[in-house]
């Protein structure tokens, strides 16, 4: 098996954490994505949406999409359980790996698309107002949020998980979408403290 | 356990779909979104981001995400399966689940809620330019994922799933937001005249 793997872009990031944390090591190909390489036909013929990560299999099976990645290895390995555990739990982790990804990273992404320089080229078109009006969304997410972690220790209740996971990589990328989490904000930072301080943060 | 429901708004019958595609009843506690009722008391008190549907378990308990509720459901009765059976079976159902909400049931809601006249006071601001930018987004999915389906009954395989689910009410929710299945999508016309004739479908 190997993974194609793309840098410093939040996705594969998000993969590399979970692997680390899981302790599982897979063979990366690294593919630069500032250079275009993800639109070139080692991904493209793996993936036609031209995005990373793309996992292929012995058997040259192919799997794509971030968490798709990350639910088979959880299937393959349970321990240390990151999807959550009993209907419940697993529930719950769902419900806040989904929170997280709508109304957070996904609105930190589109404020980057949408306004960075650099991806002028890259989102056609780029809609400066759409990068703006995601802004306000993050603040009032992170309000909430904040609100959420008053009364446990990580997104999903008292066990890390890749809702944990999701949330970091978003806050890390408010750094180039230009966005400040809001100094009142003291559970996030706590929070986001101790989940950037596991060794798998640097993966 | 009771279920706010929110009518005809697509995440709530998603989550009506998949329960009558389980043969599970849970009572449902209607919900008014013509009338704001989302955003009063009973669902905000429960869900602070007001939105449908939401789950209350009978000790309180409170989960929300239309694909989270989905997965407790799964959880509690696996049969018949729509999430996918075995590491690879689930990974391929999550990755496409995720394909048909992010290229298609996301982009979808983008040109509904940034054109239509009706949302000028749901989505503020409305941004006209990004509503128009997603339509094109819609075609090159539908586009490739009619490549997909010339090969396969559903989704996501051989088996119906809640990625079938997802992209049929993306389908459906194309209509007011004035988007067309191109008349050489086959393969889509096939397989959206195939899931929407199941009984499920009118849930």
């Amino acid at each position: 098996m190997k993974l194609f793997d793309g840098g410093r872009a939040p996705n594969p990031r998000r993969v590399r954490v979970f692997l680390a944390e899981k302790g599982i090591e897979v063979p990366l190909v690294p593919v630069d994505m500032g250079a275009n390489e993800h639109k070139q036909e080692a991904v493209s013929s793996r993936n036609p949406l031209r995005r990373l990560p793309v996992l292929e299999l012995d058997d040259g099976t192919v799997l794509t999409e971030t968490v798709a990645i990350c639910r088979y290895f959880e299937e393959l390995q349970p321990e240390p359980a990151l999807f959550g555990k009993g209907p419940l739990g697993k529930a719950l982790v769902e419900m806040w790996q989904r929170r997280m990804e709508l109304n957070l990273f996904l609105p930190v992404g589109f404020a980057f698309r949408h306004l960075h320089p650099a991806m002028k080229g890259w989102e056609v078109p780029q809609i400066p107002e759409w990068g703006e009006a995601n802004k306000p969304k993050v603040v009032e997410f992170l309000h909430l949020l904040d609100g959420e972690l008053a009364g446990r220790r990580f997104a999903a209740g008292d066990a890390y998980s890749i809702a944990d996971i999701t949330g970091m990589i978003a806050i890390d990328f408010m750094k180039p979408a230009r966005i400040e989490v809001p100094a009142e904000c003291r559970n996030v930072r706590r929070w986001y403290g101790e989940v950037s301080a596991r060794p798998s943060a640097s993966a």
